[in-house]
């Protein structure tokens, strides 16, 4: 598991027998930097900001021991799922969420939360004005449109933008030349794979759509056509359930605290809904993080995915060859180049 | 998320306006059967009992509520990384794993236990006598050997069960002639990939070797050539970290009680590592099941990688049609079809 702190008691004895072979073969090799380290070194221009007008900022209620529990989603961009992201954004500006509740964890799937009273029309708590119901179509963005999408902030006026545009992607050519694309796959649910803005997508010959890797944010629903109003969520918490993409809207992404989701206890009703109200966590609220005092904001960054510090790492990913691994694999599965993000630094 | 138990308040309005329309809308559409009902409606035949001998029974120390927490992993059959299975018999045989404890907890990663003074010489639990140093070469079999171990268990003699198995394999060709093998890949990491006796396995020109999905057990280690014993364990509770396969040994999957690791605190110390002793499980024990009272014993079952029911299952799971989908993904990674462990109802 990386380098584990510890020396195995085996080494140990196999080390008092033979200490000079073995501590020649415990000595690193001149090792290629790791993943962690090629993101540690990566300069300071290809990592983004993420926009405090695009997270969402949810506190659960303390845990058992009193400490605050704080979880932050980054929403989607246009021009994905923009349907429901704008419904997700009526609702936090009407603090719709805030007193609702985790009410299912369903271990290696998904941690969803809402109003737990939905299903009781008499208690169930009605929607702001101006929720839009979203067609099925949302789920995937058009090829014209994608293309469209990617042309914007690469406008002419913002020449230092271009400019830095134009650097890393001659990194990333060379990068690639004796490379290849690391996550291009091959892959089982998708004919092309790609990062946009930091966000994993997949796409054919239809149009582009994101991907469920774990941590991304989605949209409960009920049975099709319903495609559910944003006012329902979840996270995925295990092996990516890539069968749902396309088949729900993802919404965003857990980017800070998904250690308060994912280790809650796992409801044993069906599929994970908690049996008691008092098995729920309650979400005190949900708010934007550019409606909270500038202090209290979250500030965080994500490794520009076009940047040349992202192709090093992600190839680094996909070819290990840190002192711990011997057969490094060749290439990457999408979900398993996750996009770093971090606080920012003062 | 498959389907919910919520009717969306977006929904009931929607119905209010046009109730008709919704409830035709709403009403199932002649739907094919889910991966979950055609694991329920497998014949008993289907099923396979897990032998006694090859399950761990690891209780760790009960809850802050007081409720018990029981583990049980299955053991790795031969070929596979039989000579750490050894090792981690003669390790439960002298009870080494007794009053240990769970280290390490990394979100989207492992849950690692062992001796938490293995770091220390003067505190470290020594070995029992005959713990194997193991090659690395042992993270993969030979494709000769591999087939010798396929020709295991439809021995002529057997002839009940090679008429089940010719039945089977004849059913399986039909089921898959409609429709391609759907955890066939494509594969990042893989030239082929299959399943065997229920356990998922990939492979290429030199070998096969087990796959690292979510719950699967694996023996942490130091630098390699260090290989690690068997007496430090993890398993895995995200996304398949494949980038492991292969550097690793896979010894085991966790069959049931998983909840009880995969919602522990994670550690905040690196890797995920508990940085006080507090914050540690306490492991009371690890048995053998077939040393444990027979009426104490876990009994289960798993659903036979070869048998009709579970290539419709897989086939299933890979092209969801029933009333939840829209669009069927067509394929399934290996580590997207889980294989069904249930307890054997009396």
């Amino acid at each position: 598991m990386k380098q584990t702190r510890f020396r195995s008691a085996a080494l140990r004895a196999a080390a008092a027998l033979a200490p000079l072979a073995l501590l020649a073969a415990a000595a690193p090799p001149p090792a290629s930097p790791s993943p962690g380290q090629i993101v540690e070194e990566a300069p300071a221009a290809h990592w983004t900001a993420i926009a405090a007008s695009d997270l969402l900022v949810m506190d659960l209620a303390p845990d058992a021991a009193g400490k605050p529990r704080r979880v932050v989603i980054q929403l989607m961009p246009a021009p994905f799922s923009t349907g429901w992201t704008e419904n997700i954004r009526k609702l936090v500006a009407a603090r719709w969420w805030d007193n609702t509740a985790i009410v299912r964890v369903q271990d290696n799937y998904v941690v969803q939360w809402g109003d737990p009273d939905a299903e009781d029309d008499a208690k169930a708590r009605p929607l702001p004005g101006g929720i839009a119901q979203v067609p099925e179509s949302g789920y995937v963005v058009g090829l014209e449109a994608f293309a469209a999408a990617e042309e914007e902030g690469v406008s002419s006026d913002d020449s230092a933008g271009a400019a830095m545009a134009a650097a890393e992607a001659a990194a990333e050519q060379a990068s690639r030349a004796d490379q290849p694309n690391p996550w291009a796959g091959p892959d089982t649910y998708a004919k092309t794979l790609d990062f946009f803005r930091g966000w994993p997508i997949a796409g054919n010959d239809d149009g582009v759509w994101p991907v469920h890797c774990y941590g991304m944010v989605g949209v409960g629903r009920n049975l099709s056509p319903d495609t559910g109003s944003g006012a329902e969520l979840y996270t995925v918490i295990g092996h990516a359930p890539r069968h749902l993409d396309r088949n729900i809207a993802v919404v965003g992404r857990v980017v800070e605290g998904i250690e308060h989701l994912s280790s809650l206890p796992r409801g044993t009703g069906e599929l994970g809904f908690y049996e008691k109200p008092e098995e729920r966590t309650v979400i005190r609220s949900v708010e934007l993080a550019s409606r909270l005092p500038e202090t209290e904001r979250p500030r965080l960054e994500y490794l520009e995915s076009d940047s040349e510090s992202f192709v090093r790492y992600a190839v680094a990913r996909a070819n290990r060859k840190d002192a711990f691994f011997n057969i490094p694999a060749g290439g990457a599965d999408i979900c398993n180049i996750p996009v770093p993000v971090r606080k920012i630094s003062q």
